[in-house]
């Protein structure tokens, strides 16, 4: 079985992105499944091009997109995207789309098909703080969960594709004045191990 | 130089206490001083018995008291602690005083004589998450520290001492539906070895 | 032009619902639109049974179910509803479904037919705290925007139809230890009158 | 009886104080004391000036003194002024002191005199979120909390003081992007007058 796990690229001005820090933590195999990982980078429609070509070069069984989700405490993972791009900060790019939809021909809306709750429980098992999600937001994130759901959806791949969403690790949160929550990356390169495993287990 | 810091036992039902597992984490020296570390019970006056034993034993330069304050997303260094005991939830032996004076002959207050402003952008400059906090409680944190900086003055003991509290663990955060922010023990642990550092530098 | 707004039933041992308590302070007509106030029961499915006979009954234009999302500090004006049901506590009739789809033939999701942008807009502009919500949760509150909007889909109805959660009443969030942050009725009466108004003028 | 409540000018850049706008509403006698009211400007010792001012010209019973907290969710009944001066902000006349006593012959700190649990627990059966503080920060407010409870010390004053923190008004949060809680002023008006009927009961 072959697993492929995305963190994204810094945004925001930020030097570091936790989720891609830890993502390059990762051990080549978890679970018996063989882990491969890549960089997408936070530019809409791009980030999604990069993942599509990743998934057609290795054909993985199981997707997890990985990205920041600065201010929340626990790992996030989340249940659905949605079609629909809004950018409250430019994009890597300069891009900031407002309330525009992601795929004309597209769903409303599609939910993850990782095993959300069991992924979740196993986090919490581990003594990981986790939750489930009902939004991955309208930034670059809910977009490449979007595509990457879409796509299973239209080409009928055998894929379970799904986001988790990480806090931010303590150096970004050392520099912010209001003192957000943070998780450091050691942490967070587990709490994806322990989250790949019951997806694998699961599959 | 010696410094002496301690951390408390797990409470309020809690398994583990954040404090007292980083403190143990600790090296026997930093900065050149070495480093005695020992665990106080949660238990008002009780704690504060067992370190002014502990401080006449090994006649420390610095003194340094720890504890859990749940909820809080930064490591705090504390400023001043008040003359009130008061007890939301009971400690280890069942006390809940209300609104009791700690010390008849005491101050209303007393300072941390710690570089506490120095050791909080030190942690930052290390990429820990860390504050400035002008309220250690009114349940035994802020009864130890009370205590200890009591005895200093009326002793006028050359001993710089003071308290910091840290957050919520993740294995504790994990537990709690409302998903507080929490630091791992790892983090906690270098977070008190650059504190440790500045106050030991600035002695 | 006939506006259709309807509040919660009290529910999880409250004994008030500001969303109803708000909706009861509407005054009969706003921007020249007809105002037809009704209350919900907390019980999944029941409540989406009430609605569609009052929309049948009334034939409204515009419709807007709110709702309490205690915890939240501001105004929340919801995007999309999403076609599952997880109640992690019971419903007024004791139903706690998990994970389940709330229509085996509806869509994964339907996105809100109101003028979400230019109602937070409106509710700024008035000195009223508002955010858009791209999560409705998945109680109640979600089951009776994804029914509405279903129905509209399905019947092909010419309604505008959403959802709009407001934050726990002071009375509530006076009894609650953690002290989360509340607004008081009058201000989400006055509210939603700004809501209502933007949307019949957006109509 | 006499009772002089104060309230702060507008600072850091907004138009307006709901600490001041709740006062300006309160009525001339609550609880069959007089109630006089007075605006302080947000300068570091000037207000301390004019308060004093104001308690020789009247010669109050009681003197409370309320200021604006921030991103507060409830009505902060301090119990405790710090001597130190520490502005994260200028006030309103550009001053930003750094960790200075506030008065060289003064305690470390002063416990309000106020009956302060009577009245958080009368604004909570009235409804309304309270909550006692053990910190009235650093900035203008503990300045003038200090300052009173100073005089009252060295002159001997038979009077009762002290000071409330309120949150954000709503027109203010509506502008801040974080959606930090809020408090109608007519509720903080409220709160003011519960909280002042408890002292003068209790006086």
């Amino acid at each position: 079985m072959k697993v492929l796990i995305t963190g994204f690229s810094p945004f925001d001005g930020e030097t570091i992105n936790p989720a891609l820090e830890a993502v390059k933590l990762l051990p080549n195999s978890i679970a018996g499944a063989e882990i491969i990982t890549a960089e997408l980078p936070v530019v809409f429609r791009q980030e999604a091009q990069v993942l599509i070509e990743l998934v057609e070069e290795h054909n993985p069984d199981i997707v997890i997109c990985v990205g920041q989700a600065g201010g929340r405490p626990a790992i996030s993972v989340e249940r659905v995207a949605i079609n629909l791009q809004d950018a409250r900060i430019p994009d890597n790019e300069g891009n900031t789309p407002v309330d525009e939809p992601i795929k004309a021909d597209g769903k409303e809306a599609y939910f993850s098909s990782l095993p959300t709750r069991a992924m979740v429980q196993a986090l919490r098992e581990q003594g990981i703080p986790a939750a489930l999600s009902y939004s991955a937001g309208t930034y670059v994130c809910n977009d490449v969960m979007y595509h990457l759901l879409y796509w299973i959806d239209k080409h009928g791949w055998d894929i379970q594709g799904g986001f988790i969403h990480v806090p931010y690790c303590p150096a970004q949160a050392a520099n912010i004045p209001s003192s957000p929550p943070s998780m450091s990356i050691t942490v967070i390169a587990g709490a994806l191990e322990v989250a790949i495993g019951a997806a694998v287990k699961d599959r």
